[in-house]
């Protein structure tokens, strides 16, 4: 047997993978993708664009390109956010932004702060790194700046993780008024702040909300941000494409062509040229589409959660993005343990442990509204409901004797 | 400014990089790149293929995908080799192969053992990981088993990286011999083999050898072998589309996966469906179609080295490849220092020194032969001698009074 780093050891298969596979059982209605609709992907235009793309520039589309990724699309992306190209580093999908970042900025024993559930793929990408996860308390407003300062008199954390907009797992927003907050404290306490946005463009409900990254750009020069920024076409145009990007002050872009370099080269050319076709015209439309269609489906599930789903049981309501994030009212029960059994009732979510740092909160669980019709959604929250109310049926009762 | 790792400071731009900008220059003539010739990609087939996976699977293409790669593509692979799926991992270039080898099998301080020359690309890629690296001599019929064997009795090597057929940068080939004494040694010393094989298609002359990979299957069952290989498909069909492989031991694939997983999740979905598109007619043409050019060409420039080169100056002949490697006659002739004389003379090489893992050799240097035409590389050779002879000659006489 050929013996493995201990990095290799310290890595372990995730729950992703097999969320990914419970989703291709087609009898479960699942609820535990963190899929877009592929309903919805722009096929025909991406077809189009691929034609005309090999058509025109094939042979620059399939020979090696340049690390920090095609000029056109750097520089679409960097106007949208009013900063120069060499401020934007191209990825292949925001998880090797996230690991790339993780490469560059984490130390073996650094404290990384999340929020408290966070996203699963961050925790994922970062521990090859061998840093110290502490959580940070939140709640429907997001982070709490009272509880990230006092966390930070005491602990020495290096960088923050946070996804402010329609967070997944649980579809919270960092309100405005956090948000200025939360910059003044990480500035205050030297922390370097990572912003997850995935589902920015994604709000079918409410204002919009300034990024961290924009309002950070109001009082400090670029190269004084203590703010990087994650975006990706993953979830307006399609993610089997794998483009994504990070924005940042300059000093870290350049250590990131570095490690991208080391890493993978480059993101495919075609891939990034198809793209650069679609952003004229076919992706506001997309944007467009995609609210709507989630918009809908949320209102619908947060409908059917709270007419199906037992006295006690709560849930988050959000103004975008993918996912809800259902709290089951006995800390005693185990999402993890009751998931075969919803299973078995062709009803499928992920568990809300591994969203935890810590791993310790056992209770809760993400459901996704994206990639489900009215019917499913109305016919699976049902039935987690009958599984739900059957677990807290079954439980001892808190005052019977031992 | 934010503060970087560790492991970022390690990091520096690197000589790839600077080439590729070289061969942007459209009045230079450029035998630095490592690029195929974009001239002979099959454009108009990849085209079709696009077109027939989108329409055909559009939803399929572009949406996310199993870590592991595209089944179809997997099983071709695993076939060829007469092995299993479960023994292939899809990867985004030969290039994430190895840093993902690195991840899993390096430890900080670990010995890796590197030809010398070897790919600069490797070095660059398993830095990150913190190794030690040590040289292996070599001849032009590559690693020594004498020295390697010598070697191992006074190091602990760990592992052994090696590009044994048609190799980056020399263009050289391991015999048929010494790949059994390799595999004897590297047993004997519980040494890892990491063969990289990008160019194992393209022989133009001479006999096929057999791969470390296969001979090692001939005596050692799969779940014990010590053998790794890379194998791409950016040399046979288009290096923009990024998809490579590695093929080896289950319980080495089993933790690549989660380490690609951690890295970017998967390759893209279309390039892969593409890529299977093209392996039942297309690619065997390519082959032999690149074969046929890249063995034109090197001809033309190992005659036009012989004659143009001044005397002393001596030059790989290989049987296949893109690459061959030029020694210069006088130690003291530095060719980084030589290279901005060349490109004043519209003529560009890579440097020998950014190959040795030791950094130490200066009079060396890599030429492609692969994208330019006869005219190209005649005239570039005739510039190329003549910058050589005038650094010869104002070289000071080696036994003139000090």
């Amino acid at each position: 047997m050929i013996p493995v780093s201990s990095t290799a050891r310290r890595m372990t298969s995730s729950a992703i993978r097999e969320i990914l596979k419970i989703t291709q059982r087609p009898e479960v209605i699942s609820f535990a993708g963190g899929l877009p609709a592929p309903e919805l992907f722009p096929v025909d235009p991406i077809r189009a664009a691929a034609d005309r793309v090999l058509a025109e520039h094939g042979r620059q589309a399939l020979q090696y390109s340049t690390t920090e990724g095609h000029l056109p699309l750097r520089r679409w992306i960097a106007e949208r956010s009013e900063i120069t190209a060499d401020m934007v580093q191209i990825t292949t999908g925001s998880q090797q932004g996230l690991d790339l970042l993780g490469r560059v900025l984490i130390d073996p024993g650094d404290i990384v702060l999340v929020e408290s559930p966070t996203y699963l793929g961050a925790l994922q990408a970062f521990t090859p790194y061998a840093p110290r996860f502490v959580e940070v308390a939140t709640d429907d407003d997001g982070i709490i700046p009272e509880a990230l300062d006092e966390l930070l008199g005491r602990v020495d954390g290096r960088l923050l993780y946070t996804v402010p907009t329609f967070q997944n797992p649980t579809g919270r927003t960092l309100s405005a008024q956090r948000r200025l907050a939360l910059l003044e404290i990480t500035r205050r306490h030297l922390v370097t702040v990572i912003e997850d946005g995935p589902y920015n463009e994604l709000r079918f409900r409410g204002q919009e909300v300034e990024t961290l990254f924009s309002l950070a750009r109001r009082t400090t020069p670029d190269d004084d941000l203590n703010v990087i920024m994650l975006g990706t076409f993953s979830k307006v145009l399609a993610p089997g494409l794998r483009d994504a990007w990070v924005q940042g002050p300059r000093h870290v872009i350049d250590k990131l062509v570095q490690a991208k370099q080391a890493a993978d080269l480059h993101s495919p050319t075609l891939n990034q040229m198809i793209i650069t076709e679609l952003l004229d015209d076919v992706l506001a439309e997309q944007i467009k589409i995609i609210r709507e269609a989630y918009g809908q489906r949320a209102a619908i599930m947060i409908d059917a959660v709270a007419r199906e789903l037992p006295t006690g049981v709560s849930c988050t309501d959000p103004d975008g993005g993918m996912f809800c994030w259902v709290s089951l009212p006995d800390e005693s029960i185990d999402t993890e343990a009751m998931l075969p059994e919803a299973v078995a009732n062709n009803v499928a979510y992920v568990p809300g442990r591994p969203f935890y740092a810590a791993g310790e909160r056992r209770n809760t669980l993400r459901l996704s509204y994206a990639t489900s019709t009215e019917d499913q959604i109305r016919t699976g929250i049902a039935d987690l409901g009958r599984v739900i109310a059957e677990r807290l049926s079954s439980r001892p009762a808190a005052d019977a004797p031992l």
